[in-house]
């Protein structure tokens, strides 16, 4: 395990995932898309996802999350020293509709909403736009300021509300993604925490995902076919070779949850035993960025991981990016 | 001075700035806008500025001040960790024309520019959305992974082209805001280099500045008038409390070059001596985000900084975000 100044390590205090109200089933999905009834689970694994309701947005449904792991860490909000809020969607205001979009920092309104409600949070905010590596990313950051010292108690929330920039137009995006929002606390603690991070960039793939017009998700999905299960297995084993850890003393990974054979064909690269990877995107499909952060909440709250199970994250996205971390979990992180 | 694991120190090991071709001095600048001739600099300190020329974009003048940058370095390319790029303004794929802007990310592009010109830099690129505080973000984010010993060598490249978001309809912002780009490299170090950050975000200015359509810059004057002075005084003060410097060990402060009368009123507020405070936007403007980084860089080139000179670097802007660190300058980081 890696660690800091004076020993310190990263570990992760609380987490918390929202789902937005609006649920669809493939019924309705399929319906709307005239698609034959079983394609959708067929193609991609997923059964139900959910959509931004009424009076909805990403911001509130992050700041949700944000409330929620705050308390569920017993921290003084005042105590936090930063948010990193980061997102794989074009940055919009709630309230200006369609029609007049407006990019601006997210992060800042997030914080604003959450003091709205009564919560304490003064800390520095960053925004990081990145596509579905971007929780990896957002952790490394958190783990070296709380190793270097620069840091104490580091909030990450990321949220995406895809089904906004997808019209349907392309049917297999159309059938693959959806919205939600996951915090979690990290803080220095005594005990290991997270291991060392692989991350890397191969810029071949920095064209394969865009928003056209800001309005309109757009997915090179023959590239990222063939990019996605190769970049899984080099993320993978970069980790190996970077913690020294064996693939066997890992008790749980947790990929993006990008789809069922783009996964499976990640795994079997890898030589991972099936009851060991962890998916929860039949019902939630891929809810873009967060759903790495959304995969683990889910894996925590169902008591997939166990007090002191090591759990690797693995992330991949456009860019192309690919990353992994892995963690010991501490049902207790302060004792 | 904070240090890493093992006593690891961040350093500055090389510079770089890129200014557009296109050359615009204040009484064309008055002419288009129907202003006064000697309003501008009145207003603003600003004699001239430049803006992207034909076949420039965001993305070459970036990837041109890495290029630079990472050769000055004198590192293999190959051995850099991680790409950080900031900016401020709305990613736009340079070719799409304002008919149809695209949103994706720009860090991998960059990346993408130097493979085709021959930098073999394949490391992980990350991309942060921020305000005018984005360069000492940024400089945090990689302090904190080389101290942490998570990352060697990385490359902090910032680059705006403000001119592109400013129709002149507020003829306050035309004035003001101009186009940039610079780029840092920086290594772990034996010797004292960065020292602790101070860095905070008052989210009541979340609203303060955007980009209505993604199109057109807006910012609410009155309020960053207000705000800006009192921004750079509180940035300038926490950074002393954190870090325990007395204001007179400073051999050197750069601030944001947001205007001449702000960093004024600002100079006021903390006690500054006027021949220790730096500005460079005579000749630059405000190049939004990148200012800073460039003013960093113009002190470097102009032997403003000495050997053995520690040198305060003060960001703030619309967020409402404002952070400050100082650094001791190494002319020859790697004895």
């Amino acid at each position: 395990m890696s660690t800091g100044r004076n020993g310190t390590h990263a570990v992760i205090l609380s987490t918390s995932l929202k789902k937005p109200s609006r649920v669809v089933p493939n019924r309705q999905l399929e319906d709307r898309l005239g698609l034959r009834p079983g394609l959708i689970e067929r193609m991609t694994g997923i059964q139900s996802r959910n959509y931004l309701g009424p009076g909805e947005s990403l911001q509130s449904l992050a700041a949700a999350a944000c409330r929620d792991a705050i308390g569920k860490s017993n921290l003084d909000p005042t105590r936090l020293d930063m948010m990193i809020f980061y997102t794989d969607v074009p940055p919009t205001r709630p309230d200006d509709g369609p029609s007049r979009r407006t990019y601006y920092e997210v992060g800042p309104h997030i914080q604003h909403l959450l003091r709205s409600q009564g919560v304490d949070v003064g800390c520095e905010c960053i925004n990081i736009g990145g596509s579905c590596v971007a929780f990896v990313s957002a952790l490394q950051i958190a783990c070296g300021l709380i190793r270097a010292g620069i840091k104490r108690n580091v909030l990450v929330v990321g949220a995406a509300d895809c089904s906004s920039f997808v019209s349907g137009e392309d049917t297999n995006l159309a059938m693959t993604f959806s919205d939600g929002a996951a915090a979690t606390v990290l803080t220095a603690g005594a005990r290991p925490g997270f291991t060392d991070f692989c991350c890397m960039t191969d810029s071949a793939g920095y064209d394969a995902g865009y928003f056209a017009d800001y309005a309109e998700m757009r997915v090179d999905r023959k590239r990222v076919a063939e990019f996605a299960p190769r970049a899984f297995e080099a993320a993978f084993r970069g980790l190996l070779a970077r913690t020294r850890l064996e693939a066997d003393s890992l008790d749980l990974v947790i990929p993006h949850q990008a789809g069922a054979k783009i996964i499976e064909r990640g795994v079997e690269r890898c030589g991972l035993p099936r009851e060991k990877v962890y998916l929860s995107l039949q019902a939630d499909g891929n809810t873009g960025a967060p759903a790495l952060q959304i995969a683990l909440t889910h894996a925590i709250e169902d008591g997939r991981i166990h007090d002191g199970d090591l759990v690797a994250l693995i992330g991949f996205g456009t860019g192309w990016h690919y990353g992994a971390t892995a963690f010991r979990h501490h049902q207790h992180p302060d004792d």
